[in-house]
């Protein structure tokens, strides 16, 4: 019997939002942004949204009043009650009160800042201007609103049992891989999968058949609403943001070269334990640990985002070796491009060697491919990214040249500050 | 948003019955049913549930309490009112009022008589003993309900999301088989899976997924509730059944030669058009048509059920020659051990030479092979047959002795009155 009350109550939706809650986010935009607040409140800075995959034209598939509609909902949105006595009562990395008062009263007032958005080429530029505290909110959502606007269009032409059978493919295609995860000893796996998901209940249906599935080895989600209703832990610690915009600020080389020591000076004021995962990559994984003061050795972890995930892995570890730690006790997170055989490649590499966790995102919440006709359903690079701070440039380098970000003379400038010579490049799929 | 009621509600069930209506059962039962009701209303016969597949140990799977509760909820049914309204109303193969009155007002009374249930060898006997036309309404709901309490049992094991991914596989599998269908030019094709189906929520799914799939391609179901509430045709003419027990009627050789004639003659006398449809091969095709008087070479087409199916459709072809007709107004009919491979074999060598179309059975509504361990879902060989009439055995040789019925020496008699010589075997899987 359908209950017709609840029927005729969706029916008054003007729109179905993509985004239904501010928490809807990544885990560490949430720590992040308590660091900024405390930090760098007045910093104001502009984050864009870039799409890497040009043969996706974004804004031919898409409608604009639909993603206005979208982007113009998530404005509305403010942390309810249940969210924000989560936030406040919740145990994070064994940790209560992880969001100071000060920060959750700011947090429970915020409404998100507007957006400017314009078409040009076949896509979209979709830019947000503010103090970094807020503006920094939006990426998350910006990049929810955009992917699945994206699969409606696709999936708008398909009949009812087409579809049914469209997630059947789906859902098989990943069970298949948690089957073969399960079979890989000592596995820690987290879902980092927000970003580029397919669809908000797709990311929810995929967290929970790896609860099922894995079991202990699948460790929680990045998504803090997920994590939330499905009472598993909220995982993730810092990114490139915070270097790429104190770097920006620097008034000169000198300050350019501490900068992103300085994201991990106050990083490492604010947590402790898992919460000290160094990001080494934003301008050259070796460069940086080479001149790393001896604090950050203590540190319990490292993360590898771009470059080949081995050759990161090692130097990590040489690097842990050389400053007289021992890299059996440290923990190495690998969360760029991953797949089950690269997981289980890097399992068995690196087993006893680091203790090792991987950040699954792209083809765990968004793998389509080849489900539906011209594979336009499959996973494309969108990102969403801090491009200029008090009115100067931001720049990424990264160990891949292919995902370098900023105006070339300051890329020049950067290399030859961070002393990063040639680099490998490969191919971003995802 | 629950509908709180509908859930207590449910939760007051004693069971979850698995035939909930006297028309969740093959059309054709009723037009036969209809048929005895006029012509053998007071024939005594037995009904007895076959498991062809020793290995099934159908009694250690499924609980002797549960199998009860199941037949008696059905022998508490009775015809609705909108049941009722729809076998008077509906157009059936174009004719109005198909069903008579009298027996209508009949029907609309019927409860099913007692069953007779024992354990044996790790098997159920069980069996139906009374009136013809109300005794043979047991067998598709018999089997129903023992198909999907088998498949209760072997998922019973299963988390949620292995269910979820079960039926997904399920789903990708009979899609892809659908896709392959569509490709056959010219194809004609009904659900007639209702007897060895997985469940009912399944046929009725896998029958939806052939209405959208294959649209005008798909003619109808031979299920006489999902025709109902699906809005399609419903599908079927007759079976062995009949022949089988007018031959166990028979009071000498010469009677007995008669007896399957006799029945189509009945058959003559009620239907015409597309329910005029030959059964041929319950005692040996070659020789019932060697045999046969010339009217029946005016009907529409027949049904090939055992044997090789290219064999049988050739015999025919060459019978309807030699009797003066065109075979290419002539229908041919397969309805065993269909899948689709066999389904594309048989419509690209019979184009253009006759009219072909598919009764596709357990491939259709039970293709659950290779989906969990010790493919513990497989389908299996489970048939329920008139085994007397009137205190004498019925016989059933068909085109493949490994499906003959019926006690040595009575074989052996029928072979010899009927003409029978050595046959090909053909493995019965399903």
């Amino acid at each position: 019997m359908a209950d017709i009350a609840t029927r005729v109550y969706n029916h008054k939706w003007k729109i179905d939002p993509i985004v239904r809650s501010l928490i809807d986010t990544d885990f560490y935009k949430l720590l992040m942004c308590q660091s900024v607040f405390r930090n760098r409140p007045r910093t104001n800075v502009t984050f864009s949204l870039i799409n890497r995959s040009h043969s996706v034209r974004l804004a031919d598939l898409v409608d604009e009043g639909e993603l206005r509609e979208q982007l113009d909902h998530i404005r509305s949105l403010g942390l309810s009650r249940g969210e924000s006595t989560f936030l406040r009562g919740n145990t994070f990395y064994g940790k209560r009160q992880m969001f100071r008062p000060d920060f959750m009263e700011w947090f429970e007032g915020l409404r998100l800042p507007p957006y400017h958005l314009e078409k040009r080429d076949g896509q979209y530029e979709l830019t947000f201007e503010g103090a970094w505290p807020e503006v920094m909110l939006w990426e998350i959502p910006a990049l929810s609103v955009l992917m699945e606007l994206r699969s409606r269009a696709v999936l708008k032409t398909l009949g009812r049992f087409e579809l049914q059978v469209l997630y059947a493919r789906a859902m098989t295609k990943l069970w298949e891989k948690i089957e073969r995860l399960r079979q890989i000893e000592g596995l820690r796996i987290a879902d980092f999968g927000t970003r580029r998901r397919h669809s908000f209940l797709w990311q929810d249906w995929c967290v929970q058949a790896m609860i099922e599935g894995l079991g202990e080895s699948f460790i929680g989600t990045s998504n803090c609403l997920i994590a939330m209703r499905r009472e598993v832990e909220a995982i993730g610690t810092n990114a490139h943001e915070l270097p790429m915009v104190y770097s920006a600020l620097a008034r000169d080389d000198a300050e350019l070269a501490r900068a992103p020591y300085q994201v991990l000076a106050d990083w490492h004021e604010e947590h402790d334990g898992n919460l000290r995962i160094i990001l080494p990559d934003t301008y050259g994984t070796e460069g940086f640990l080479q001149r790393a003061p001896d604090w950050l050795t203590t540190w319990t972890g490292i993360r590898i985002d771009s470059g080949d995930p081995v050759q990161g892995a090692e130097t990590a570890i040489r690097w842990w070796q050389e400053r007289g730690e021992d890299p059996r006790k440290k923990l190495v997170i690998f969360s760029d491009g991953l797949d089950v055989n690269r997981i289980e490649e890097l399992s068995s590499r690196f087993r006893g060697r680091v203790k090792v966790s991987f950040g699954w995102g792209t083809m765990f919440t968004n793998d389509f491919r080849g489900l539906v006709p011209g594979d336009a359903l499959a996973p494309f690079s969108l990102v969403c990214k801090a491009v200029s701070a008090d009115g100067r440039p931001t720049v990424k380098l990264s160990d891949n040249p292919n995902k370098a970000m900023g105006p070339p003379d300051e890329v020049e400038r950067y290399k030859r500050v961070f002393g990063v010579g040639h680099q490998q490049a490969q191919e971003v799929l995802v």
